[in-house]
């Protein structure tokens, strides 16, 4: 019998049976005395030395993202890290790509160095249904240690998600634009994950309510950097449209520097939003209007949540925060 | 008596006394041989769940920045978390801030978690005297795990360190800049580290060599995004300048922004160089011109080293990248 059949019996984390060996004040006396009437149940001695490595390893928490390279995701590991250490976890970082093979592959590996929590970093692991069957993966580990979405959402019991509205920041910028009397925006999607289709959903909503066509032609997935988004666009030229809503920054910029191939002014014949807010929207001339999906305000509603997880207090499965329209030079409205 | 006193004794890593256990075909022979000596002399037996911990802790790398949010370690630690993945090492990730101190504390922390080598990433630990005492912390780390330096320098045993060229290229753009008819360039710098004085070494020493005067007002430190420089440079006006040699692109995107606002064309009336041909090199316009610092070959050097280092190979250590320019529009020579 091990410290890892007692948290399972249980029904606790294994940083909570360490922590009610060493008599924390941060364990609720109903959690000790179920933790310890397991511990008497099953005549478990805590050897000294495995408790010596356990407690090393047991202050770790799993920061799974596709590719820290990109922005969005540089920032959110820079700022998860820097709170959990200050709360006294180290972090293992693992990049999987944009698939869930890839995800599930790092799980099951983080799980055998029996993290004490993951953070899953953006949105490419989550499904539109919540309830597919394609995170089911992300429910079997939400089974022994909690889960955490950035970005995300997937139902489960042990799972618990802080996202962007971005369906609603999405409605209400495009309904906005439409206001000010675009009628024809493209739409530059880069994926197809749960947070890029709450974004679609929110532009053609608003186009809807507006009484304005989705047209599928003005609606382009697009992956790769500015220079590949400015040839993509270049190639289809696109005489019919007057704005672009793009669902990062990047994509944003490729579409600014496509409008300066063709001479158009910006934003008079054609006015571009951009997503994130990152650093890059600083960069361009004119600078870039863009939705700050609050990337920093989501990490920390993760570390509170996941240091009150950690208490066996009451927490939220789903938290959202705001995104908020930032205009710059690139929007008139 | 267990498996890191016996590292100790034999004088190899704790990953490699645990390959010998494993009879590994990595393990040369005449390294088994010591390490079993050391094993049959101290009546060592390896505890079988000591031993399965150990094996869980034991190929670990602690990946060591300043901060992930900044681009150059973002790619750096994307690369080089993905590589050694490959390789079957997890990454322990930690963000110290620039300062000594910082990489000190993590450095301590991560040693007492029995990490197999660690990557420090980026100059900031790295003292223009390779010999410095300030860097102590980091010779009596390597006489406990390789320790592996990108783009750093520090003189001592077990330290490897692959740089880029950062005093010739600057040299020799700045070199090609003057013999273009720039003769007072603006050196923005954005740090004191090992790298950044390298850059400013090779300026200076161009600008000697070209007979030109190196003056103390030409050369501007500055902490901060792009809009914090741009405004810098607005409040202090240099009309005496006709170049831009910046130590990062963001630097050089702030002062591209200066130029915009003071109606200066470029790079006719200022021609502006950047430093790490970074992502935000593609967003300007003009695009900006930069010194690819070659942060992917660092990594690939570092990965190399580090897996022929757990081998008992015989590795050098200081390998050296040579960086290129890269032309856009922000520059004419």
């Amino acid at each position: 019998m091990n410290i890892y059949e007692i948290a399972e019996l249980a029904g606790v984390s294994i940083a909570t049976v360490s922590r009610v060996m060493n008599d924390s004040p941060l364990v609720s006396e109903k959690t000790k005395k179920k933790v310890r009437d397991v511990i008497a149940q099953n005549e478990y001695t805590p050897n000294v030395f495995a408790r010596g490595l356990g407690l090393n390893s047991m202050e770790t928490v799993g920061l799974i993202c596709p590719d820290v390279a990109d922005n969005y995701m540089a920032v959110a590991v820079a700022r998860l890290e820097r709170s959990l250490r200050e709360c006294g976890y180290n972090c293992f970082l693992r990049c999987t790509g944009r698939d869930h093979d890839g995800c599930r592959k790092e799980l099951r590996e983080l799980l055998q160095k029996r993290i004490d929590a993951v953070v899953l970093i953006g949105s490419s692991y989550a499904d539109d249904d919540p309830d597919s069957e394609k995170v089911e993966y992300i429910r079997q580990a939400a089974s022994q240690i909690p889960v955490f979405m950035l970005n995300g959402y997937v139902r489960g019991s042990n799972i618990y998600c802080a996202l962007c509205n971005d369906y609603e920041s999405s409605y209400s910028a495009v309904s906005e634009m439409i206001a000010s009397g675009r009628k024809k925006p493209l739409l530059l999607m880069n994926a197809r994950t749960y947070s890029a289709n709450q974004k679609r959903k929110g532009c053609e909503e608003a186009l809807k309510d507006a009484g304005l066509p989705v047209e599928e032609s003005r609606i382009l997935y697009i992956s790769g950097g500015v220079e590949a988004v400015t040839n993509h666009l270049l190639r289809e030229q696109h005489p019919d449209i007057d704005a672009v809503f793009a669902a990062n920054d990047i994509l944003a910029i490729g579409a600014l520097k496509y409008a300066e191939k063709l001479g158009l002014r910006v934003p008079e014949d054609l006015c571009i939003l951009g997503y994130n807010n990152s650093q890059f929207a600083l960069c361009t001339n004119p600078e870039l209007s863009s939705i700050d999906s609050r990337v920093d305000r989501l990490c920390d509603i993760i570390v509170d949540t996941l240091q009150l997880r950690m208490k066996d207090q009451p927490v939220s499965s789903q938290v959202y925060a705001k995104g908020s329209l930032i205009r710059r030079g690139t929007t008139d409205f």
